[in-house]
């Protein structure tokens, strides 16, 4: 708790100051106005977030936190629990695709296991973490304990801040963990206060049955555990997942160590949702990534208030559509360190 | 007249087969079916083009087509028409936003004097092949003699087959040309049989007066020159633009040697509803990159029936579109290469 405690105290809101002074330079060079949009906008943002008008291109790190849940006994995945320990070993074979993608991105991968209900072998970029073998079924009671949840969020932060030690300046989140947009549905339906049937799709193969049937499950889950809205780690505990706690536990490690930090899909943005609670200005270090294609993504970032640039219909997770989007983020920070300045330039701004 | 007639004669459909092989492929991944989303569509039809089903990622060269518009003595721009070479030289010293994506694609970027009106100077980047000093003002008759037509859409086919001769295996498709919206925007009423004010925008930054006179303008242009939708060398004399006709040459000679080319925004999308006139399979040879501020550019993609997958509020033109999206590209080509498939990874299937 001290942990959480600590890092919670020292998240302070971005620098308002220099985001102007950025969208200030943005406004000087040779394009009109505005007219790089979302490129901008991320510019302006990483330099409230660092503190630094013009910071070089990030090192990046992508950090997939994997765990099971004890909901999957409902029938609410298309898949068997054991996937989750085999694309666990996929992922230290290097073969998934959020391997791909994060050597595409020129990204650290870094696997934590905490919260397979298996044992997994060792191995250099699995980080042993495990806080439970998986979560309890949360139609019957709550998903973890109190400490459970506390421990997780922990061990997310810590893995973070390891990671920004060794000199990552731009955090992914990912995830892997059979019947997790379940808990992410549960977590986006009660802080929207909405019906469970518009936040839940179909997941990674679902048919139109077991999606009615997670719809219930949903419902049942929060009418049974009934959290507490003003008590985020009561949510957390009750109705969420261990590896969405370690996804939040980075987020606000980010936020406190003036980071950016990427949001991938609907999972890592119930996370979100979760560290958004803990910490009112945990979302000003968050950077969007894609739109997947469950319903409940957007509504979720809608919340958050960011706004994803990747329309890939991606439905895959691990942290594939923040990877990604990462070199979008170097684009946009080479925009402002390589364009010319109409000036520079001699370009007749007149009517600018 | 021979190089375009020789060009269209070689176009012919993508390997089907091939892209259904490139699916089948993908499926067999780690991953549930389709999850990939548009990296799928992109791996599938890059396949189907090269006749490759796992092609290396591309060689890229970004063409940027720079043209004057007699049109803006209609007052239907916010900058003046002095801006075209004063931006061309922009792209010369490396200063522009297109020259900062390009590399970050890593990309060549050639720009192209295909009708700018000024004289330029002599430069290793800068292919001096005017047509034209800048097209007439077709709100009081045709923009271009047909045979003008003909000769910027050979410029684009030449350039193209050039840089595909050095080992382009990607192009990107930009243009330079102060009021180039308002051509696009007629080109694209035009196809679509649609009110001119559904498809005119702000364009690089017009106010609310300015826009409705773009609007009298586009109007003006088509009732006074009577294009012949049949006759698609008529349509791109009358109501099209230099550096338009040179992107179409490029897309057409991309088909014709079976290469993708990447659509970028408003302005190339017309450029494309030419070539897509011309020969009924170049879009197969086509992807699309963002989806841009204007208002025309969503209803022009949506009649060449391909889909933007960037969504950030950009209106700069350039290929800068393009270009971001080229990382994208490789991305999906990546996949192919270096994913596992379940058999590989030991990965239980029984319910994907």
């Amino acid at each position: 708790m001290e942990k959480l405690k600590s890092t919670l105290e020292k998240i302070a809101p971005p620098d308002r100051e220099l985001e102007k002074e950025a969208q200030n330079y943005l406004d000087s060079l040779t394009k009109p106005v505005g007219s790089l949009g979302i490129l901008e906008e991320i510019a302006r943002k990483i330099a409230g977030i660092t503190g630094e008008l013009k910071p070089k291109c990030p090192q990046k790190a992508c950090i997939l936190m994997a765990g099971d849940h004890g909901v999957v006994a409902e029938g609410v995945s298309a898949y068997p629990q054991e996937v989750t320990p085999q694309m666990v070993l996929n992922f230290l074979s290097g073969g998934a695709a959020m391997n791909v993608l994060s050597r595409h991105a020129g990204a650290e991968l870094i696997v934590v296991d905490i919260g397979v209900a298996a044992d997994l072998p060792d191995d250099p970029i699995l980080l042993k973490r495990k806080v439970a073998y998986g979560t309890n079924n949360f139609a019957k009671g709550p998903a973890m304990t109190r400490e459970q949840a506390v421990a997780a969020l922990e061990v997310g932060i810590e893995v973070a801040e390891d990671c920004i030690k060794r000199g990552a300046s731009l955090l992914g989140t990912g995830e892997m963990g059979i019947g997790n947009t379940t808990p992410s549905a549960a977590i986006t339906a009660f802080y929207k206060q909405c019906d469970a049937r518009e936040v839940c799709g179909f997941g990674t193969g679902l048919n139109e049955d077991l999606l009615q049937q997670k719809v219930k499950v949903v419902e049942k889950a929060i009418a049974i555990n009934q959290p507490q809205a003003d008590d985020t780690l009561d949510v957390l505990a009750k109705i969420g997942g261990l590896e969405i706690a370690g996804m939040a536990g980075v987020m606000l490690a980010a936020a406190a160590n003036r980071k950016p930090v990427m949001i991938d899909g609907f999972i890592s943005s119930a996370a979100a949702l979760i560290a958004a609670h803990l910490h009112p200005h945990a979302v000003d270090y968050m950077l969007a990534s894609h739109l997947s294609e469950e319903p409940g993504h957007a509504i979720a970032l809608e919340m958050l208030g960011i706004k994803p640039f990747l329309r890939m219909n991606m439905r895959l997770g691990e942290g594939t559509g923040a990877a990604l989007a990462m070199p979008i983020v170097d684009a946009s920070l080479k925009i402002m360190h390589e364009m010319s300045t109409f000036a520079d330039a001699g370009i007749s701004t007149s009517l600018v």
